[in-house]
């Protein structure tokens, strides 16, 4: 199939952006020392390119994530880093097949529920800056012998630098990542085991602490991603069509703020223009010349979310603003919802 | 089932809001002079709803839309309010069926993709202000001639004052309307037809010219249409579960801008509180006291994207912070996607 053929609103991910992306991190990060966090792609056909490239243990955001890596028989080592008190659904799995999976815990109630629900691995996830979860570092040891106590497996600890991702900054990178990391090693210190994970893309290179670094976002990068000097490149696009072109100098593309995230401001034009608008099921463009039924290029600011408004991300062998690239392949993205 | 057994994050719907929310306008606009939109809640269960409430024409913003409603037998008479080149998917559902489809067209590559798609009823597209789709006021009479020569069946004409949705001041309100539907009468009486579709939630009452009004928000209403005096009432809610609660003085509840959508702001905290941020799967909640484990529901500022980033609405008799409320039904959001 060309791309010329595919029904729009449509996402591309550029093939050899892609790969490369996976292998410059692969390089860097070999086999364990990356946990690839699935939230970004939500697809596990694209964690099945992770494995071909040495990574078998992966991080999930969400208990149906979890669920779909285990249907797609990607098991060997789930991480779901994120606190959970619907453990049943987690248990049912383990019951079923030799699947392992390792929850975060951050609290009584997050050991009692990971109990209860037939979890028997567990990770304290230590706060380190950023205003989510997280236990306080000194608290880590105690929750980690209640966790034994218990009963659990504690794997060692989890921390995520998310404040520092988009600091462009250098110097307060930096030291935001050693500081951050120091209150981390101080909690591993108290809890023990032989996991510290954490980090991700904006901190893949600095975080030199973790034994496996969580980052998910490197395969086809964010735009805020991309302003950090980082090797890896820009790859997923939103393939849209003219449908409207006005006398008062603008264009409607067919894809709007449900095929793409606002979040992080609003897509980019590839080639002229620019973009004035996103509305439900439209993109107003202006500043440039456009005809009715012409495919026009967009580039998503946050990856995250725009992945998981869509069914399908079409693998094209390289994403150009002409028509006729092959498409390699459709992969489902299955790893939607909750 | 009770609101407590969910798994969260999910989408409830008030019964009792939703039920009211549609009588209201069925009795100010009955059986066809509503035509309501589908892209607001993209159920064709909550479709169902509004049949029964003597609404047989819809309005849809895709081809999947249309292909679902036809799918569920809501064929009477769908109007795709919206340009479309692809429009062999729509011809493939006209010949298998005896379905009434019309198209949106304004321009002659529109009108000779509905031809060459096998559609044989149009609407003329009329550009009254907001900078979208529609030909200038002027041109239609003469597209409504190119359509007719082509064979096609011109049933009248659309145009949507979608930039006057939201005005909150009333003598804006009132004046733009009626200018923009001068714009819309005066195409109409160089096209010609029967149908003058267009308005929407916003302009409910004040818009006096259109034989059909495209509503679709009315039946769950968002925040922006909440605060003009509109005798509608917010329905929609993302029920979610508090999974940490740090010493810092924040709570994280278990959904984020990936189940909640963003562009017309951040959700509204039910409750004590206020919300801090939301992260794709996770929303920080400050200014309050919240147990691990409790839940906390969430008002969606805009509807339409929200609903379209989940699989199902749960139909609760009555929303409440209290969760034994009964499910009444969950009905698939079975139109999502392109």
């Amino acid at each position: 199939m060309k791309v010329s053929e595919i029904s729009t609103p449509a996402l591309l991910a550029d093939g050899k952006t892609l790969a490369k992306n996976i292998s410059c991190m692969a390089a860097a990060r070999p086999g364990p020392s990356l946990r690839p966090h699935v939230k970004a792609f939500k697809s596990s056909t694209l964690a099945r390119e992770l494995v071909a490239a040495g990574h078998e243990n992966f991080c999930c955001a969400t208990i149906r994530e979890i669920e779909g890596m285990v249907a797609a028989g990607l098991d060997t080592d789930l991480l779901l880093a994120n606190q959970v008190l619907d453990t049943n659904r987690l248990g049912a799995l383990i019951e079923k097949k030799s699947t392992r999976i390792t929850v975060a815990v951050d609290s009584e109630e997050t050991i009692l529920a990971a109990k209860n629900g037939g979890i028997s691995e567990v990770l304290i996830d230590v706060d380190v800056g950023m205003p989510r979860c997280g236990c306080h570092p000194n608290e880590a040891g105690k929750l980690a012998k209640k966790a034994r106590d218990s009963g659990l497996n504690v794997r060692g600890v989890m921390g995520y630098e998310g404040h520092l991702m988009h600091e462009q900054d250098h110097q307060k990178h930096e030291t935001g990542i050693a500081r951050a990391m120091a209150k981390l090693e101080a909690a591993h210190a108290d809890v023990g085991g032989e996991v510290i994970s954490g980090g991700g893309t904006g901190t893949w290179e600095s975080n030199t602490l973790v034994t496996e670094l969580q980052a998910g976002s490197y395969v086809l990068m964010d735009t805020e991603y991309a302003r950090l000097d980082l090797p890896f490149e820009q790859g997923l696009f939103l393939l849209t069509t003219v449908i409207s072109v006005s006398g008062r100098g603008h264009a409607v593309l067919d894809g709007g703020l449900k095929a793409v995230a606002m979040d992080s401001g609003p897509p980019v034009l590839v080639g002229q223009g620019e973009v004035m608008y996103c509305a439900d099921e439209h993109t107003g463009v202006t500043g440039g010349f456009w005809k009715v039924g012409e495919r026009v290029l967009l580039r998503p600011g946050h990856i995250d979310p725009t992945i998981a408004k869509h069914e399908t991300l079409h693998v094209v062998e390289e994403v150009s603003e002409v028509d006729d690239s092959l498409v390699l392949d459709s992969w489902p993205i299955d790893l939607r919802g909750w």
